[in-house]
């Protein structure tokens, strides 16, 4: 079987279970902290990032860009007109783009920020960062979210999905980013009710049961994480 | 004719100028200050990033790491052997594992830092975050360089090139985004022959010519910046 390493309240893990759901991948979850440099875990991929999948073979795919191309090349074709990161080049260009938009620009602006300063730091050990939130950090990303989202309410005000007609690997990296900034409570969807539909439809797929059955210990869930017509 | 809108010091913009080379596409170069946050590059590129490509067609293209996969879409399988991103899945992941590395992780820790205290702050209106650089970012990116270019040193000890035994995306992201801080005199050199071999090698490749042309205005570059044999 598959092994993801992975940390639950990690936005590009999410995104990474998203998609090993979305293709049907059964795959063992194995939890890691990443601030604690494990060297077994650091000799599988000298970056210390999240997630890294372990295929079936036995073949490392560090990054969460990385397994989405890996997925893609090696399972795409047969997904035909399902496929995530679609056959057009156009197309491809168009969710690549937004592929980068949230795995680096919204992960840098908002969702690091938020799941390092609200959860992880409740984990860490002091002498490796752990302690209080930076409440500087939590408003700046607060404040950044708010842009982000009109900008996926201003792409679903002419799409079906963010990056046209079609679900793509653009939606999941967006949902699965923005998965952990509603855990928080930290989503404004009031602001924007295109967004939120949008959310809506893609949280209640199926492979988004697992990131919404997790819990940060002693951190309850905002009180629409789970409900699917919030 | 092609365009590359892009800044002659952004380490990600020489990527793209490296690829537009090996490809043997001819391409306008347009500057853009990122920092100025124009409203026409914007409505191109919401992002705000660079570098961005408008290919003949006028399809736009943003981004370094969308730019070398839409170029591997296109072009990619006519280059057969020589391509830079290899046909193989193995090798595939190996390019693009490398690829995050430098587009991402590089560019935060070393050349991101580097490029902005040092060139842009020199050219940005205070009120846009001109004015002295900050020493202490300058101190850790010179910190972080040592590791990343003991890296490619232990890469290159078993390889002929960063991913394996041909020239990829690999080794001309790294050697972009060391360019920039090549310019600078901050890359120490001295202590990795392996890693210098190796960039001596790429450094005299036809497509480098044109990075190692640029001037920042009054700021001569580092000795051995434009020495092929240094």
């Amino acid at each position: 079987m598959a092994i993801l390493h992975s940390h639950p309240f990690c936005p590009q893990s999410r995104f990474a279970r998203l998609l090993l759901g979305e293709f049907g991948i059964e795959s063992e979850l194995v939890e890691e902290k990443p601030w604690e440099r494990r060297v077994p875990f650091l000799e599988i991929n000298p970056a210390g990032n999240l997630p890294v999948l372990v295929d079936d073979s036995g073949l490392v795919v560090p990054g969460a860009g990385v397994i989405a191309e890996f997925l893609d090349d090696t399972r795409g074709p047969v997904l035909a007109d399902r496929r995530f990161l679609p056959q057009g080049v156009v197309e491809r260009v168009e969710v690549r783009r937004l592929l980068d938009w949230f795995l680096v620009k919204f992960h840098e602006e908002v969702s690091d920020y938020l799941a390092t300063e609200k959860i992880y730091k409740r984990f860490m050990p002091l002498e490796l960062g752990g302690g209080a939130p930076d409440m500087s950090a939590i408003r700046a990303a607060r404040a950044n979210v708010r842009y982000h989202l009109n900008y996926i309410g201003y792409l679903i005000a002419t799409r079906n999905w963010l990056a046209g007609d079609q679900l793509t690997y653009a939606d999941l990296a967006a949902a699965a980013h923005l998965s952990v900034v509603d855990y928080l409570g930290d989503v404004p969807w009031e602001e924007n009710e295109t967004a939120k539909l949008w959310y809506a439809r893609i949280k209640s797929r199926p492979s988004f049961r697992t990131l919404l059955a997790d819990r940060v210990p002693g951190m309850a869930p905002s009180e629409q994480y789970e409900n699917l017509d919030f």
